[in-house]
């Protein structure tokens, strides 16, 4: 019945020989790997306008002019990060993860805290963008019959990610088929709306402009306070999450064609210049049209839905789903990224061995099922609610952002002589790169700690723990294991016990058994509650003890387990250095819920040699029929 | 850890020589077997009121002066009843209950009918019991700072229920000291306060009666509607609780004092008595003076507390208290009897054979933990509530008194040869008892079959079924285990299997052992995902192997049960017969959460080969430090 359900859900199993790599031309590389990073501009602005709505009071709504200032750093910071990464893909062209940067230029520990940052973040990753992606919908549907969606944030959400989990459970490749219509609907209605918003703006002039919601959404946890430089930053950090996903590329450049980082470079390019055009353009809408933000509707929703009306209506949708689309694609990068790095760190012996198994479907099965059940919790956490996720969300991309690229300065510095001639001014790059990130790392800490930001600083320390404390279990394991040093051990001497509550054909068989594999060293034991039941027993011993030696132990407090463990002791001392075998006759019941009927006796003893060195358990099942 | 807790709450192991048996005085047997049945009459007066009240509004409150008539009724019937329990004894000497008189006499039907009417009626004893013990303490502090415990009756039944259940499993024995002294203190506050009401009343007139309380308190799920004979013979329904506990000397005939028969039978008339004249007392006291039911106190509370004033004011607490303990040792009696009952049943193979071990302590610790489970639901589903509960009770006794009182009928016809001469008057007696306790049996399902009697008519059927099916099973196993018929067969034929993951001192030890049970009969079997490993693996086998044959089994779906079941019906089919052992390398972690770094593999095949039949399979454990 599992069996059948687990076939309707992923589908029959693959072979290990049907594992294959999809090469990809820049412009499908383009959509596989940018869905994380462009679906960002979705909510950017909007976490922006959050913060200064804050002080929007204080200042009669002149504080949303900031937005725009704002977005020119953070598109001078991408500029400089995407910089950076350019030379990782150079200098990296099998593949130049966070994790792998750090760990091999910086050390194991700052590999470690790559790899924890980054797990941390691709829960998040598809926490916030399902959050965002079912608030476009939401967003969408307001105001229609389908208004009462949006009470029911959190239930489309987990629908959404289950999707999404069994989706790469059967083995959703990143193909381009997948990714190309939606990012470039996306992509091309996001630029048309901004086009013709520009447009509209300077040919009417600024009639149109939206009137302020009747109260104003805040990023949560802030209360309205003046605008001050502090909260600028805070702005600024929201701001940030347009970064996430810009080293997607240098992670995946062996899926390019070849020359591989010649078009992985390229392609980064195109990404960065895609990512700024069109999050400076949605800052500068909101500002022209005076968006402010709204608990029931998105901002681009607010303005996208002002330029579209009329015979121009239905591109209002347009631009919706393919925001809600481009979201659920950005989450489903998560979950092809979640499951290679935690097997990555499972090869490592980082974490637990099953992280790096694949299954049925060649895909990592274990680590799908665990980012579906961690994000799902979020979001539940969370109750849907993007604004209240942002604050976790960016420590972690700034934090590997930073690790990769130090990594990559002391890789300059190591590699000076091989390199190419410009390593010095590839090493400045680099080194800005780090300082920038740093910094915003910082400054993101500093003005997110008390909203949520902590739950991460605490989380990554703990994780590098936890990933230590199993490298440790694992190479413990390995040297007691290992076959060095061992000599070739003489033959066994071995002592076979056999438990019997009683004679019956299920004793009898274990008895014959027990004579097979130990002739002339067996004994059988009868625990003896009643001295009665144990006379009868010697009676029929004659008969059916088949020559064995019976053994009575008197129990006193009608125990089972204690005597009998008393019993194995004293023989084990008796003949030290044999191992010995004890032989649980055990009958079987046909159907499982007659196990209720019997004495779980033998499970119990079981359970008790478990740990008992020197002593082998073997069951005779005897088989019940009906 | 668990050890140490179990210690403390139920005390050290007893041993099986340390069962006793301590033979009671009358007067002591009266206090012990009494208990069940005098503390009804706590309750008994209160839920006739109840049902009389539903028909007060219409009547004037008239409707309530039919409690002396029907209390009269009740007693007539205990009458009939006593007597009936009396040739019982004289003719079960060595305890008949009702189980076994109705399966000797009637047939296993009737008597598996009775044991589940039984065991249902002690769940129900339980919980009421307890509920109206809560009650009478919620009574008296009502209005004292402690009135809050009213608002926590379902906790304080469950403390209650908690603590006897511990009382037990330490093996609180029925004995004397315990029983008598509140016993008798109930007995005696009680013929107390009757005579001192009747007196009052007569002297001073009925001047003291008690002002109605605003709002009257009526049986669950009953509307107000006018006194018809139905509701009558609802409200005898709910007094006929009174009768429950009737039968408990003649269980218990083996406790007494020779000669038991006669002791027991004087006993039995002792305890009609008494509960005759308490009963009856209670309900002229609740008629005289006007006593009607409440919410917040019970009626017995509101006559006491009228009564006892001024110099006398302790007494009342001293009436309270007394119902206390009573009540609470009526649940305690259940305690012995569910258990006792369970465990006939149990040995007679109509339930799991767990119920018939007794624990640590000599007591049926299973039988005392199930009924406090159950006990405590009933509380839970029906708020602590006694008169939610009281439509439930009393079917379960009416039947086994039903069934008990015409297995007599049939023993009586029986042995009229060999019997005492006068079998016939016997005959009758029984007869007239069987016919009243039917009578009032179909009175009361016809009277509470809605309010909740359904319930209880619904189960126990479906008990009866559920006994079948246990008895069915065991005995198909007693068949398929009995050695009869059964060969000294030959000597075993065996083949070994030893599933690798690779070469490591756990495999090694394996393949040592497997050699020494079979030494030429041994293959080492190896499932490959990756031809790589496979490779590196005959490299090794050469020095490791120890001579055994190498299979690698190939799985490109990188299963691995599959492919291993598949190899082992191969051998199975090419070795007819022969029984093949499956030895297992597994290396033990030294900590439990360990063995979520390794593989459950071995686990997973364990579980798949233990239904398959001339499979055995050996763990042979390696041992892991730290």
């Amino acid at each position: 019945m599992a069996t059948a359900v687990k076939r309707l859900l992923v589908g029959r199993a693959l072979r290990t020989a049907q594992a294959a790599h999809e090469r990809l031309t820049k412009k499908t590389a383009l959509a596989v790997f940018s869905s994380d990073a462009l679906s960002s501009t979705a909510y950017a602005t909007e976490e922006i306008l959050l913060v200064l709505a804050v002080a929007a009071a204080a200042t009669s709504g002149t504080s949303f002019q900031y937005v725009i200032p704002i977005s020119i750093g953070i598109a001078v910071l991408l500029a400089i990060v995407a910089t950076s990464y350019r030379q990782t893909i150079h200098a990296y062209p099998s593949g130049g993860g966070a994790y792998i940067v750090a760990k091999e230029n910086l050390g194991t520990t700052p590999g470690l805290v790559a790899g924890a940052s980054l797990l941390v973040d691709y829960v998040l990753t598809v926490s916030l963008s399902i959050a965002a992606g079912v608030s476009a919908i939401t967003s969408a549907v307001q105001g229609t019959r389908y208004d009462w969606l949006g009470d029911h944030k959190v239930i489309l959400c987990l629908v959404f990610i289950a999707f999404i989990a069994i989706a790469n459970l059967r083995g959703v490749r990143e193909s381009g088929a997948l990714f190309a219509t939606p990012t470039y609907v996306f992509v091309i209605s996001f630029l048309f709306m901004i086009a013709f918003g520009l447009f509209h703006y300077f040919t009417y002039g600024g009639a149109a402009t939206i009137p302020g919601p009747e109260e104003l959404k805040t990023a949560d946890g802030y209360k309205v306070q003046p605008l001050t430089f502090f909260l600028l930053l805070g702005a600024f950090s929201n701001g940030c999450s347009a970064l996430t996903g810009i080293e997607a590329i240098s992670n995946g450049v062996q899926a390019f064609k070849k020359p591989e980082a010649k078009n992985a470079a390229t392609t980064l390019i195109w990404m960065a210049l895609l990512l700024t055009t069109m999050f400076l353009g949605t800052s500068v809408m909101a500002f022209l049209y005076h968006v402010h933000p709204k608990e029931s509707e998105t901002v681009i929703s607010q303005f996208a839905r002002l330029m579209f009306t009329g015979p121009l209506g239905w591109f209002y949708y347009v631009v919706q789903a393919a925001t809600a689309a481009i979201l659920v694609l950005a989450a489903n990068t998560a979950f092809a990224d979640f499951p290679r790095l935690s097997s990555l760190l499972a090869r490592d012996r980082f974490l637990p061995r099953q992280l790096a198994n694949r299954g049925d479907r060649l895909v990592f099965s274990n680590g799908i099922v665990i980012l579906a059940i961690f994000s799902g919790v979020l979001v539940i956490a969370f109750g849907g609610d993007t604004s209240k996720l942002i604050p976790l969300y960016a420590i972690g991309v700034f934090l590997s952002f930073t690790l990769s690229q130090s990594g990559m300065v002391v890789h300059w510095l190591r590699e000076r002589v091989t390199a190419h001639a410009n390593w010095k001014k590839s090493l400045v790059v680099n080194a800005i790169g780090a300082l920038a990130t740093f910094v915003v790392l910082c400054v993101f800490i500093a003005t997110k700690f008390i909203h949520g930001a902590w739950i991460v600083v605490v989380m990554i320390p703990l994780l590098v723990l936890l990933f230590r404390a199993i490298h440790k279990h694992y190479l413990m394991v390995a040297k007691q294991l290992s076959t060095e040093g061992l000599e070739q051990l003489g033959p066994i001497k071995h002592t076979v016990i056999v438990p019997i509550s009683g004679i019956h054909r299920g004793v009898v068989s274990a008895l014959q058994y027990a004579r097979s594999i130990a002739s002339d060293r067996v004994q059988a034991v009868y625990v003896d509650f009643e001295e009665e039941a144990a006379a009868s027993l010697r009676d029929k011993w004659e008969r059916w003890g088949a020559g064995v030696q019976l053994v009575v132990l008197p129990s006193p407090y009608r125990e089972l387990t204690r005597p009998l463990l008393r019993h194995i002791n004293r023989v084990a001392r008796e003949n030290s250095g044999a191992i010995i075998t004890v032989v649980l006759p055990e009958f079987i019941p046909a159907r499982w819920w007659q196990h209720v009927l019997h004495n779980q006796s033998s499970l119990l003893l079981k359970g008790s040699l478990l740990f008992k060195k020197g002593v082998i358990v073997t069951s005779v099942p005897y088989h019940l029929e009906h």
